[in-house]
């Protein structure tokens, strides 16, 4: 009653809040209850919601109940549903009740700890869960605090690219003397990898004719050879032109492809280019020691990132960055304005986040991935990406064994067509959370079915 | 029973997301009922948090009771309480119930809405939320999708900057002709604009030499001068240099100062400057028509941000980006991988956010800002702002009253020295959710006894 009395407006009462916010869980428990039930890809047109809601925002407070129901009626039927057992496309994108409850925690205590003094918590928790990521991933020391390098998290790989180019970049033009050497720069890729690093090196104003694709083949799994990078780069030096940056992925987004690490890297020292690995889907994997080797080699690159949103558990964002000369990342990205002066960054003796990333403004991301790690444990997390595996194999068994139903290719409800190496491939990306071995099977039922409709077309 | 025979690892098992997510809310629902009995300030050390948690993650899972016991003890120590009613530092980073209840729903979902088929709702809810928000600031509809422009979360200004100045940048190299032109680009701002432009224009390749700071001054209330921007942009042309970008603000993070936009808008006119308003911090204010006429004159501006997550209720994340052209952003931030096509991307009938912002991966932050919108209402949302101007009106008043307590000046647990103009000063940003009369009347009480005490030790 006490609360109730209360004429002022209250946004944030506690006894609301606890409500309202069970109410939510209640909403989104029943969701994941359902969620195997929605047709995975969403069935709108283009402009459907606008023709159901307002074209203005309302000047009364609206009731909550009111606002679930729209959730209900016009949010959902507009979702591709991610978190649905039978989502196959693009890539997973892992949540967890763990992932959840981390990202309650991080905006129940909305705290925005750029620099240390801002939220010390934030900031420390985020060195320390990077090191325990980063043995999880038996990097070497040289990536870590406790070694002489450390990472940082930030919300996409596109944001770390931008940040090591930003880094390479400016210790590269410090070196060549002046600002206009930009247009000498050189990055390079695979015609596999993430489209990501090519914005990105456009971003921080790299030509984008100085972007070169190495080309990859069917007879090579697709992967990077390093004796193509270095005609490459010895043609550009030739021309004058500065190789700068190598992009190096362990599991690329078409086809799960892994640059050969080793070979790269040498090539890398060779040339002084400064090699990233991009180890955002597959990284993940790493944790088990019989796929670590994939990783070999990494103690070559100047700095890796993978990201636990995709296939750790871990909501929506985390990315992991890890960089060998943290230096050199801020000495691009840092500012030091009047207003955020203190003496613990005078001091040196903290890291203060906003010189190693792109914006000033940060969110608490370091609790997700603490309570990821704590609440699974190693040993499932393990469990997890070995369990996605054996659906895996299992789904490429029962295609190795089938033969020809090659020939139809249609973006779908649950997969995902593409062009690699001019071959049309369907992919399927199996590990979503709910995903269990039933589903695949069923998978594998439907293309059987899809297959044979469209060959009896075909003869008709 | 069922459920807990299953021997299966069950990340997302609705019936424990249940109940530990709600054990998580009466955990954050505690936190708030204490939130004010804590010191406003952490008062650790440099490297506490290291010595209370393991080197290393754990193998096996840990229970929710041990996680949530070391939050309590290891983190909330360590924490800056931005949602304390006495934090009056930097800027309000304003938690609300509403914002909490969206990023629960976003969380949950965990949709990848890159582009429109990855999630419509995703999509079409964030451009109807984005002119819901822009018709709320009485933006012209050249600004809306309901006009000719059109709007994007992003997650922060850095980030909305770096998008514009991209897109301002590539349009002036296409017409100038080569990529080289990069180096004579001028970026044009005031000593008080936020930091994050000169980090955005160096990131977008910019030389920081070509960064101007426009001086201001305490007589005209740190707002930057058109005439004296003139001088700058012609000196510049004079030098053979492109003026390309002018940034104005409305409520500097130092001051809270706001520039003329009228007076700038008519000058990046004559110059073909293009013109971006920073309404990061004061923009929210603007919904108020008492206080609209701050943004008189935007509609001669190329592009405006504001961010919800300061004064509006918004829970971390939320950055409003409106473009009158969005052609020229997704011009400049535009891919199109063989992965991604699709028919409605085709079609040119939805919009792909993904080209509007630098990474892929992105949050159906919408879900958030418009729960915030429907839960307040406009009535509500301007009561907020309308409560928190008075209650900085009450403070200016008490320090108008007094005389003198102007000479000491240390970072405390309240709020934060800053030299604006060569003037030391002590800022007090009040409009933290919880804050209310009471709050700021003691603070007032607490600069006062701070004041004597250290005027009664020079006296000695």
């Amino acid at each position: 009653m006490g609360s109730e009395s209360r004429k002022t407006f209250l946004p944030l009462d506690p006894m609301s809040f606890s409500n309202e916010s069970k109410a939510v869980i209640d909403f989104i428990a029943d969701y994941y209850e359902n969620v195997e039930k929605y047709p995975v890809r969403s069935t709108v047109e283009p402009g459907y919601l606008s023709a159901r809601l307002p074209e203005s925002a309302p000047y009364c407070p609206e009731p909550l109940d009111d606002i679930l129901k729209d959730v209900h009626d016009c949010i959902i039927p507009g979702l591709t549903h991610w978190q649905s057992p039978n989502f196959f496309a693009y890539f997973q994108a892992n949540a967890s009740t763990a992932g959840f409850l981390g990202e309650m925690l991080c905006s129940g205590f909305n705290v925005v700890g750029f620099n240390w003094v801002s939220s010390p918590a934030a900031t420390e928790l985020e060195s320390i869960v990077l090191d325990w990521m980063g043995k999880l991933l038996q990097l070497p020391s040289s990536f870590l605090f406790a070694g002489t390098g450390g990472g940082v998290l930030h919300g996409s790989t596109c944001e770390a690219a931008v940040c090591v180019l930003a880094a390479a970049r400016d210790k590269a033009l410090k070196e060549l003397g002046g600002w206009e050497n930009i247009t000498k720069l050189v990055v390079y890729a695979s015609d596999q990898t993430h489209f990501t690093f090519q914005k990105a090196a456009k971003l921080v104003g790299i030509p984008p004719s100085n972007f070169r694709f190495i080309e990859t083949s069917f007879s090579t799994g697709f992967s990077m050879s390093p004796e193509k990078v270095r005609i490459a780069v010895e043609d550009d030096v030739k021309s004058g032109l500065v190789p700068l940056f190598l992009c190096a992925t362990v599991g690329t987004t078409p086809t799960g492809a892994v640059d050969p690490i080793a070979g790269l890297g040498k090539l890398a020292v060779e040339f002084k280019l400064w090699l990233h690995i991009d180890a955002a889907y597959a990284g993940s994997a790493c944790i088990c020691p019989e796929l670590r080797h994939y990783l070999d080699g990494v103690e070559l690159a100047n700095s890796i990132s993978m990201n636990p949103h995709k296939w750790f558990l871990t909501n929506m964002d985390c990315c992991c960055l890890w960089i060998k000369e943290p230096k050199l990342l801020t000495d691009s990205l840092s500012t030091d304005p009047e207003i955020l002066k203190n003496t613990a960054t005078k001091s040196e003796a903290v890291v203060d986040y906003k010189d190693w990333q792109i914006a000033l403004s940060r969110r608490f991301r370091a609790l997700k991935l603490w309570i990821v790690i704590r609440r699974h444990g190693l040993a499932n997390l393990m469990h997890h990406i070995r369990s996605d595996i054996a659906m895996a194999k299992r789904f490429e068994e029962f295609v190795r064994k089938d033969r020809g139903s090659r020939s139809w290719c249609q973006e779908s409800s649950h997969w995902f067509a593409s062009v690699v190496g001019g071959i049309y491939v369907i992919r399927c990306a199996i590990g979503a959370t709910l995903t269990q071995q039933h589903h695949v099977d069923a998978l594998w039922k439907l293309v059987q079915e899809k297959a044979h409709t469209l060959l009896k077309e075909r003869e008709h």
